[in-house]
């Protein structure tokens, strides 16, 4: 089956030079990048969290960018049925089908230069924020006219249905008072906010609702945009997606979710700590229906017992109380407004915020990398937090990841270095996703994979 | 509390006359319909269906119009909590306020100059039309560059949540496929399938769609416009609002409901079996989740055995299958367009079909009326169905309504004439409907509140 | 020739009531009037000023209402060939028919009405005050988010081009400042201020410029709606536009014009001279080339010696100074809003400024009506512009139109109760005017048709 | 005066390293192009050509980036008044002054990447002609919903009055037909057309009027977009500029103009005459009122007996006829749509037509290179014409340009190889725009500045 497709809401005229660029060819990563990318978008909705799966199961899909009088066409072969209604692709699927297009031509073009000369420098702190703006920009994703508007929601993407309910009606609350949404585009936590604002925005009559889906090439198969995303943005990496929450965001809000989640919270907190960003105004709310209220103590109890009582002042915790969040969350864009008109800083972009080189490069958990890691109280908290960030993600990696469990296999458990009550302090947080059936484990019983060295 | 409201949508500017006849005096019967109507608006989304526990509840409820230099303001005196978000009215309560005023106004307006000259008289069926005609097209409801589009949904307010999400994915096929929805604009059926449109709508990222809630002033207490109407209409009395349901839809679905809703399938069955109507399309779908197949199956076999097998030309059910039933409307929707092409009528407003004077009067069930009735086989379907109609509706008011059962209880059972086989098929047809609590009964027992005379 | 129109802008959609109304009928006014003004809307631009000229020429002429399904279209029968560039009518004249045929259908409504009960009183002031308003908001053209810009452009229609190059740049200016235009629809004065405005407001990127031309029966054939008019309304009768024309004007410009002009300089002294009005801001300026210079003095000598000094207050008059008129109408707006907004009254629509009866109501120039007017000056300035205006109009019509020239041979010359001094005056005026060549005269001598009785 | 501009229609957000390219320093070229280019725009619609003059006016004017919470603002310091009214900026200078800023900061960052790397090499044909495409792409010039529409008009900039108003009369008739104008963005034949479409578009309510002004860096400042310009587009250099013209226009019109209108003729008949442009369709009309009849009389006598009878299949010359002119224009946009149509090119940019290197590189008349035209008729005549343009364009600059006049005085005059009918041809033409006053000499006499060699 082919199909020819139109442009809608972007890219509509490509040159003859780009054109060819995406041409398939046996050796084009750029074309098996866009393929990938455009399979996922065509595959939104879908409930999976496997790419492998995805792509396999579309080992035919072809996707070709064709010329023509009234600008350019994508002709899909054997693309998923689901992205069609009677025959005709759905509209958000087609603009994002064209935002992958879009993103994938401005980040190829940016990186082409890079390195060649002075105005683009991918190891320069400056030039990757540069870049975040320029993709941003390029997508018309800044907004120079709106307010502070933009909250972004995190949290897992298979939460139980109780919890889906209450995101919705968070979602719901804050769709009422007029504020967007921005996360990172998949199903769940990801979509309940969005499918609540859209309700609220429309008994507000607010006909610009924005729902931002954020996303990059690992990540965006596994987790294809939910139906409602209308802005779909494709950021190169990992850390390049967080740092553009963080800048795009005027509050953010943590649902429940897996380890994933929690390691997001220490990022936040590893900047909100950092004494630059002592005059940010970031608000920050972590929030569940009761049932949920477990999950938010002991995140909150082992955030205290290692960065102290005084990270308590970046984050509120609320418990089903949605109408509560959205008031909050509401109140606190009149100080991010105020904040950054006193500093000049735009408000669709937070050019000001400080992202240590430590949380804006990618960490590899290695077990050198790991042995490196300072665990210990007596550092700065902004620092450990980082630091924690890190041994964090190592862990989950060990534990739970092919390759992480392979190398704990051949080279034994990693050897950290840092203060045993910290560690054990990991331990009862990790313990309790488990039992709370946050974590998929390979085995059934959690085992440590790692052990202090004094 | 007191809030002043600009408008939204409609009736910015008032003449001093106008704001003249709406002033609150003692006597003023037109001041208390606003006022009445005005609350129900205010109340979108309360879960109640007893209009008099509304009033009730807010007797100290007033609304005042001011005029202002950028046109009108209503002043409202405690109004309910719940129509405001953080102290400002939610939007699309705020344009169903002015809506209410317009339609008010207009139709007084008109209602003032009938009777005096000749062009309006309510006894008149042309002139009925043209009256219904008039408030849609001053309502701007009646949009001419579009082709048909516009899905009336009936259905009970009080469905149950199997039932009510049936409709909401109903409604999301629907809104997928750009059709729009028209419905009575309470709770229940009448809200699921907006909800599930809107979401629809957004998919395909389509901007206009359409949530037309068509209400009367004896209704819309009981049953306030859902917070997604965006397009609400008042119109004067019920048998307008039924005339105006069939002249703007371009296809209609009913979902299960209590008897009112079979007694609305039989008004139109008296439309479309008229003999002046068989060259019209308005294709009607009867559909519903598995379990409410037996709703439909007794539904379907009533009208067969007392209307003849040919009554089924004119309706489909569908059970259990909600992108079918969309499908089929979107597909209709060609038709009706060519129909009306052909015929050279209008696509919004239906002025050709044929709505009989004794569908277009109101029916008063005392016993003569009833005894009256002629439930004999022996008559053009389409004159049963509308003798049916009223039949029903008389022994619901015999066996529910207090007013019925004080007539019963002095005067003794309504006598009728008519075939014993269509009265036993009525019972049959009734008591299921008290088996599956479609409706309530004072007391525990179904009893027959007629008898038939041979 | 036969072209069929479809709607645009307004009255898409007619009832089969409406459409009956305008059938052409032996018998039918309504179908006359409606006609003959659809034939001076597509006679946009014509270079005549005699109705019965074009009339006369188009008697092959015929339009019919017809009702399709995409709402109502008009036939034209042999439509004047300007009206359409290869083949298609110009999109201007598209609307301005389809606000013929709105203004008609809509005062006839009204006006059928009145008289049969209470809610319209043509003899009735504030009845007649409501009518224009009713006009102007069925025609939208009350738009109630504008601050005061309304600017109403007088004077004559066959002004030389030196007047017109300077009435262009006047509307130059008033463009660059966001102001609008209404007029009285025609070619000349009426035309030139409109063409300036439409490059300024393009300077600006004002796209939401309004051009007004507010019309009537009688003179619509004579002065044509000019190509730039964008929202063409009907009156019923000349006093209901010049109220109109006051009541939705935020200021007023006249430009150098026949006696006619000078006409409406004295209705509006007679209104803003009324003590009542001593409230109300409306700045007049009168304003011309250097060479008009000459006109603006002798009607300034006219005024101040016959209502006296104060009249000035009233008006200002600038010569060959474009910038400064529309600084001095941009400034002034400022002062119109303040005094609305204290005063409550409407910005769109001034209800507050009192019209007096006199004023109001129309005049009609016979011998005993004459006779009975007071031209003395022991009265209140207010009633002496009046009257004043009234003989003004009773001369004109004595000397030039063939109803009065008809009056005065049969019944000699008006006898006027006055003061000499202010008789002599008004020689002196008419003299300037006929010396000016801005009154055609039948013979070569102006002769006045009336006497002075002590 | 110092005053701080907001963004208006594009660039309203700029990355940090964008506002540090243009920060003023004593060395920065890019910043000198900024600021000069802005003051152009600034000084719009003044009656100068001399860029000299217009900088030495101003050397006080100033401009600077600033980044604000709500996106850039520029500081001007000392702007030329006229760009105000009561002290606020004119929109469209302000949209303009960020037009400037956009296609700096673009063509800046294209032509830093050049040469370094594989992705824009400036001698290579296809890489000029995308550069053009990416200049209008990233100016939004190219709208992919629009069918063929985009009317070129050349031109003198400095006509006389009469001419000038039959360009305007030809726009106006233009913008009856919905058509849009793109003009090298100056006075005189550049203007007067924009402004007679402004009518005509308003005559038909054509909202989205396009009027492109094209310009580049070294002719900005002579001629300073007009008042209707609403897009502005700064090309790098003259030979894009051409370019611009030729692959965006769908027709072309050239009024009477100097010398630099005979050269662009040229340039397009070297065109239009290249064997591998001969299924291109690109409408070319030349015209101009009843007196300019021998203005073309003798340019087409000239094109005849250089280039052939055969030239004239590419042009018509239409004399005082507006409406004509512009019913053939738009009768030709359908055959230029199914021209793009068939060969599957985009409407809003023609990548197909042919630009030989010889009309896209630059030509500098040095001795030398004049010495190695080639202006024998023995050549096919597409490269003759070329030739030709390049002769010409050394002839007056010998004749009339500063730079010129000292080479020759120098080095004698120019050694032309070349038929002695051709060059006795082109002298009879100057000598006749020396006659006609449209082309200033120094002295009073025209002195060929060349002489032909056999």
């Amino acid at each position: 089956m082919i199909t020819h497709i139109s442009p809608l809401g972007s890219m509509d005229l490509l040159s003859q030079l780009e054109v060819d660029m995406l041409k398939r060819t046996a050796s084009s990563d750029l074309y098996r990048l866009f393929r990938n990318c455009s399979l996922a978008v065509l595959n939104s909705g879908a409930q999976t969290d496997s790419s492998k799966e995805l792509l396999e199961r579309y080992q035919e899909f072809d996707i070709n960018v064709l010329r023509r009088e009234r600008g350019v066409k994508l002709e899909l072969v054997n693309p998923p049925e689901d992205a069609f209604v009677d025959g005709k692709i759905i509209r958000s699927l087609q603009a994002n089908l064209f935002a992958v297009l879009r993103d994938i031509l401005f980040v190829n073009g940016q990186i082409a230069s890079a390195g060649q000369h002075q105005h683009l420098n991918l190891g320069n702190s400056s030039h990757i924020t540069n870049l975040v703006f320029s993709i941003m920009r390029n997508a018309r994703g800044l907004h120079v006219g709106e307010a502070p508007n933009m909250i972004v929601c995190w949290g897992g993407h298979s939460i139980n249905e109780n919890e889906y309910r209450y995101a919705r009606a968070v979602g719901s609350q804050l769709g009422l008072r007029e504020l967007n949404i921005c996360t990172g585009c998949g199903p769940g936590a990801m979509e309940a906010p969005m499918k609540g604002a859209a309700v609220g925005h429309a008994q507000q009559r607010y006909r610009d609702g924005r729902f931002i889906g954020m996303t990059e090439p690992s990540i965006i198969a596994a987790e294809p945009p939910n139906p409602l995303v209308n802005e779909l943005v494709i950021m190169p990496d990992i850390e390049k997606r967080l740092e553009a929450f963080v800048r795009i965001g005027h509050g953010i809000i943590i649902f429940p979710g897996g380890v994933g989640t929690a390691e997001e919270f220490l990022y936040l907190l590893g900047i909100m700590m950092d004494p630059e960003n002592q005059d940010q105004v970031l608000p920050l709310i972590l929030t569940g229906p009761q049932e949920s209220a477990d999950y938010f103590r002991v995140l909150d109890e082992f955030i205290v017992s290692t960065l102290g009582e005084q990270a308590r002042r970046y984050y509120s915790i609320i418990v089903d109380d949605a109408a509560e969040v959205a008031r909050r969350m509401k109140l606190a864009m009149v100080e991010v407004k105020e904040n950054r008109r006193v500093s000049g800083d735009a408000y669709s972009f937070n050019w000001s915020i400080r992202i240590a080189p430590d949380l804006q490069l990618p960490f590899d958990p290695t077990h050198a990398n790991m042995a490196n890691l300072n665990l210990h109280r007596d550092q700065p908290p902004a620092q450990l937090a980082a630091a924690l960030r890190k041994a964090f993600s190592g862990i989950v990696t060990g534990n739970v990841k092919e390759y992480g469990i392979h190398m704990i296999e051949k080279q034994g458990p990693y050897k950290l270095h840092g203060d045993p009550d910290v560690m054990s302090r990991m331990d009862i947080l990790l313990q309790g996703f488990v039992a709370q059936h946050r974590m998929k484990l390979p085995g059934s019983a959690y085992i440590p994979c790692y052990e202090i060295c004094r």
